[in-house]
């Protein structure tokens, strides 16, 4: 049970005290840059002072925004703490006089020595040994939000995070057995489809993006988009017919009517057969703050997503969940 | 020529003479939020004090980022000033004491009665009338941005970017002509293609955002994603083989390495047939400060674009550009 923050937040944190904080920019690739996403909505939604931004490690090194400087702080991300543009956006922010923090699950790597201050987290699916999704990826950074803005802001709502924290993992657990039946049958009806788009708005954008381009894509070698779910009516709903497939998040944060308008809409003119709804509704958020429901939802739909990519992989005869023609297979790029 | 901004963005700017900005708000949907990227790009490039946040419109309206208020300048953009999210952003932004311009053709809609300051554009493809560009939705965002600068920062790019401007829609002309028989060519090899990806990266990813959501998936009902330069290697890559189809874009601004290297990947493992190759360095910028040249090289890539969906539409028996299932021909979503 967490009462108080992680103890390599509370030290880096510490560490800042006194430090002017102006900009906050989060920096990662891939499925740890799609964390950033509602990192950046909790701070839109609570912060007065602090401005944010979400860059991809090499485009925030090229861009370099001319704002980043002695008050900025650069948040990164990357699991194995290797990735050469997250190591090398480290390096760039250093050198312009920011603070670093780096979450990634080895203290020894690259991304740990570029950095000021690292913050462990762990990850599911990688080790095998089950975890506390409150010290996931996405757990530890809005610990490390709540706690810089309690600290520059005086805005407190940690105990509220904490507390809502501490009943995530149960959330998760039902999730997968609320899910198992539907996911079977969905992984039945998407095995031979070649394209799977996804929807989301607000905080469970990052979940959408991330199941597209690092599942379905990545491992699954199915084509996808995760598109925004008002930006959805503005162009990418004209490839929707009957036969389209759809994944559709719809979560708990003041978004949450833009994802049912999309919903609404893939019900009508798309057979229903075709459209995987995630409703956060449905799920049992028991002890989980209001507040924090829009928080927390994606971390529930990205876990029970993970079971739905076994099943939907089991499934495809052509490629396994492990197979990968590129990554970490060629070097020459 | 263009010696001096437009006489409605210098209005504006008049008005808000003495106001203390902090944040600028982008704030649009599709087609229109496209071009609110390259705008950000310019202010991170720019800006030493001005933060800046792009947002769709319905997205901005339900997040309400707390920071928005009366220091913030609320820019939007509707092309027939009736997108009624963008609408419904620019009464919100005004709710909470922004100011508020809206980009549009009409001085008479809906978005032109609920903001403070009209701006006026020039879109080409909707009258049949030739424009000049410089005075097209991305002219008009880049003038209203660079005097904003001006006025708030004392930095003067504005006579740079007028200069540039001016030499814009010969720099296209030229473009049309040199990209013609490559777009006959790849209009033949794509015409049956049911996926279509572009990537790009810093000034050049609203242009590839626009042509995958609004020209691809909307007129022509192939599948697309905009992937990004870099979160390419990040998963995406992993659905290349040699009969992918991607649209490469490749600028003048500070992130060229990344395009260039995901065109360097696409050529290894796709056959270069495949891959649509748009490169300004083969471009004749006469005239362009190097300064803008990543800025506009978006606008001479999209519009070169377009004359490759017409042949592509008229290659394609299906469906013809002006074919849409949903847009303004339902309402009940």
């Amino acid at each position: 049970m967490k009462t108080e923050l992680n103890v390599d937040i509370a030290t880096a944190l510490a560490a800042m005290a006194g430090k002017t904080i102006t900009n906050v920019f989060l920096v990662a690739c891939g499925g740890s840059l799609s964390i950033m996403h509602p990192g950046k909505y909790f701070l839109d939604r609570y912060a007065d002072t602090l401005n944010s931004d979400v860059y991809n490690g090499d485009e925030f090194v090229t861009r370099d925004p001319r704002r980043l400087g002695a008050e900025s702080l650069v948040i990164l991300c990357s699991q194995t703490g290797t990735t050469k543009e997250t190591v090398g956006a480290a390096k760039h922010a250093r050198e312009r006089g920011a603070t670093t923090i780096g979450m990634t699950l080895d203290p020894k790597s690259p991304l740990a020595e570029a950095v000021d201050h690292i913050v462990a987290y762990q990850a599911p699916y990688t080790t095998g040994i089950p975890i506390d999704a409150a010290d996931s990826n996405y757990g530890v950074l809005y610990m490390i939000l709540a706690g810089l803005l309690k600290q520059v802001e005086k805005n407190d709502v940690v105990p509220s995070l904490l507390k809502s924290l501490n009943c995530l993992q149960p959330a998760i657990e039902k999730a997968h057995v609320q899910y198992a039946s539907m996911f079977d049958a969905f992984a039945e009806r998407f095995k031979d489809r070649s394209v799977i788009y996804t929807t989301a708005s607000g905080a469970n954008y990052g979940a959408s993006y991330s199941f597209s381009i690092c599942v379905l894509m990545e491992m699954l070698w199915i084509n996808s988009q995760a598109i925004h779910a008002d930006e959805f009516f503005h162009g990418p709903f004209e490839v929707v017919d009957q036969n389209a497939s759809f994944i559709s998040f719809i979560g708990m944060d003041e978004t949450r009517r833009l994802e049912e308008r999309t919903r609404d809409f893939l019900f009508t003119y798309c057979d229903e057969k075709n459209v995987l709804v995630l409703d956060a509704k449905n799920l049992d958020l028991d002890g989980i703050d209001a507040a924090f429901q829009g928080y927390l939802v994606p971390l529930i739909f990205f876990d029970a997503l993970w079971k739905f990519a076994y099943k939907l992989a089991a499934k495809r005869e052509t490629v396994m969940l492990d197979g990968r023609r590129y990554m970490k297979k060629i070097t020459n790029y």
